[in-house]
Parts: C-alpha cells; structure tokens; sequence
C-alpha cells in the first residue's frame, strides 16, 4: 500500500508521499511517489500516486514523454483544473489498454488515486484528487486536504489540527504524526517519505525533503507526541467501574 | 459500518461496540452489538459483532434459541475454544443457508465478524475472533486485543498504549478514546457504546454499561483528550523549512 497527504492552505501548499510498495509481503520494494511537473516562476504540478504500480508508473511516463509534444499537456495546461482533467484522462487510457485481453481482468485492480496539486500563474494554487475511474474533486476551505492509500490511522490528528488556515509549519509537523501514527500501525507504509511545501504565490523552484529513519526532527516529533500521549493519557481522570 | 473492539489482559476481559448500523447514509438504526451468555457463578460467553445486519442477528439468534436445547450449546460447552468454534459453525450455516439460491449473491457480502470472549470455569479468560469464513483466532499476551469493523482509526492509541499488564481502569480509558477518534472520523460509527468489564476469575454477573452523548466521563475524557493532544503538538518543536 501508501500513504499520501496533500493539503491546500490559505498560505500555501503541503504534499507528502511514503515510498514503500508491495505485491504480498514478501515484494517489497521502494518507489517515490512524488512526481513534479514545473517551469520555475510560472508553474508547479506536483502528482502523488497510490494504487497499481505498473498503472501510475505509465501514467506517469505518458505524461512526461507527452511534455515535449504538441497539444495539451503538463507543463501548457491553463488550469490546474485542465490538469486534473489530463491526468483522469491518462489513467483511463492505461486501464482501458492494460485491462483489455486479461481475462476478467484475473481478479487484478489495476486502479490508482492520484493527488494533483499546484499553482500556474493567473491562478490560486489547487489541489485535486483524481478517483480511480478518472473523475475528481477539488479541496475547498472547508476540507483542505485529501489522502490516498492507507489514510485512516493518520485522519483522527488531521481532522484534530488542520484547517484552512494552518500555517505551513503546523502542517508540516501534524503531516509527520500522521505518518509516524500510520507507519506504527501498518507495516505496508514504510520509510523514507518525500515531502514538499510550496508557499502561495512564490513560483520559486520546488525543494523536496527527504525524511528517512536518521532524520532528526522526524525523530525528535516520534518521541516528543509518544511521550505527551501517554502523558496526557496518564493525566486523564480514571473511572471506578466496579462498585 | 461498526467499531467493537476486545480485549484480554492479565487482569480481566473488556468489550466495547458502538450501535450504528446502515445501509447507504439514510437507512441507519441503532442495534446492540453486545450480546452476553452466562450463568453467574460459572460462566461468561460475550459475543461482539461487526457486518451483515441479518447474518449477525441469525446466527445470534440460533446460537440463543438452541440454548434450550440438547447438544453442545454456548451455556453448556466446555470451553471457550469450543464457544469460538460453535459461533463459527453457526456462521458458515447461515451464509449458506441465506446466499443459497440468490443469483452471484446480488453483490450482497453476507459475511460477519465476531468477538468471542469470555471465562469458562476451569479455565482463564480467552478471546477468540471468529472470521467470516468460520476459522478463528486466540488473543496472547503478545497480541491482546482486537477490533472488528472500522478498526483503523482507533488503532494507533491502543498500540501506544495497551499491553497484557494494562488495567482494567486503563484499558476502559483507551478504549473511550479509540472510540472517540472512530467517531469523529467516521460517520458509521456512532452512540451509544456498551462497554462491559469482566474481572479475572470473578464469574460475577455481567453489568455492561451503556455510554451516550450525555455520559458525564465519557465527556470529560473527550473533551480532556482532545485539549491534551492539542497542547502536546503545540508544545513539539517547529522546522524551519523555507531557508
């Protein structure tokens, strides 16, 4: 499985993807899932994927060799809406060609989630969240963030934390408890993680952060929310039961 | 959907299910998901169930309506394991019996999950999960809980907290919580909880209690939880991630 998280905040945009896939528990194997489209002071497209493999590697290989031709694509669209729109597009095309002649489909998904987000000049930025049967949703202020793959372990602090207005330091912090609380709990999300803030409106060139299991502030978060957890647990009134 | 949750420690046995069931988002009825077999003094039988509405309620059904009768019945076998078996084989009876006869089963998933605890005397405490198929599995002191139903989001503080050593007063507060971060993330899940403590070797009858929206501790540990976790991810150091 994954783990992805993306968010679109009044001060900008938050993305964070783990790396690890596997097929059973004995394939296991690290891929990034963060995969940035831009043009520096004009443009950043940055898609997180979860799902089939050999599905989002060729959407996203067509969507990159398509990045020198003619017509529509990544690093032309004019919206970020345009593209989402491309991306549901691509997916589609890769399932409809990898599914044909498999026999009923042999019992294989061959679906992906794909979280688009960005900015392109003369817009706001936008994030997207593209459904396995190519259609998608954009987040709002009232929800400002998706996730794809294994969320549910890491969407209690989320829903507790965030909000429109986060800064992207608290996002980016309550983003790692997120993680760390996923990867405790399920052992098919796994280091190292790729994450990226991108402030509103700076256009500058993306920095991705690699966080692997030595990464120091990663740690001292783990530590830090363990020990106030069972802190604040032990400070909890405690209930007589029994009379 | 459904949250239950079991747990089997040194100093006893703890049962915790939520009440909401649905069929889409406009068909949702409260139905207890606790149900108890005991004869004070010499045993206690608690059943949790997550899943189909009309499989869980025959089998529970059978399972209490044959009490009366000859052969092995949840009043009379002779241990716990023998308790698990006996829910699983009235499981596989009525899917087989109900899935019979419907065309590719519809689509319908008649299957269902169960949380087979309790004290037989003679023996400890034990704790079984009975899967949809029939089999079943025994809690240990390395793995002593489980859940069923919507599992995920309330896994990663028992994790953080529970272990075989865990109180009873201990393992009522985590589970108050776990229920709490399920509820809040996931509409399926819903009040009233019945939660019932079992004292190791008490045989004592079963008071299981009911928790609703009112419940004055259940408030407090919500209301103190929440405030808690808020000021443990103030409290944690911030990164610097824009040079």
């Amino acid at each position: 499985m994954t783990y992805c998280v993306a968010m679109r905040l009044k001060a900008g945009l938050l993305f964070a993807s783990d790396s690890r896939t596997n097929a059973g528990v004995d394939h296991i194997a690290t891929f990034r899932k963060m995969n940035l489209f831009e043009v520096p002071g004009q443009r950043l497209v940055t898609i997180l994927n979860a799902g089939n493999l050999a599905t989002t590697q060729s959407v996203l290989n067509l969507l990159r060799q398509r990045c020198a031709h003619e017509g529509a694509q990544l690093l032309n669209v004019g919206s970020m809406y345009d593209a989402a729109e491309l991306v549901g597009r691509t997916l589609k095309e890769v399932v409809a060609r990898d599914s044909v002649d498999v026999p009923q489909g042999q019992g294989i998904d061959f679906g992906a989630n794909f979280l688009v987000g960005g900015q392109i000049q003369g817009e706001e930025p936008r994030l997207f969240h593209v459904y396995p049967q190519g259609n998608f949703i954009e987040a709002t202020e009232d929800t400002p963030y998706f996730q794809i793959g294994e969320a549910k372990y890491g969407k209690p602090i989320i829903d507790r934390v965030i909000s429109f207005d986060s800064t992207l330091i608290e996002a980016s912090k309550c983003t790692l408890i997120s993680f760390d609380s996923t990867i405790r709990s399920n052992l098919s999300v796994g280091l190292p993680l790729d994450m990226l803030l991108y402030r509103t409106d700076s256009f500058a060139p993306a920095q991705p952060h690699r966080i692997d299991a030595e990464d120091p502030y990663f740690n001292q978060l783990r530590r830090g929310w363990g020990e106030g957890l069972r802190q604040v647990f032990k400070a909890l009134p405690d209930e007589e039961w029994f009379g």
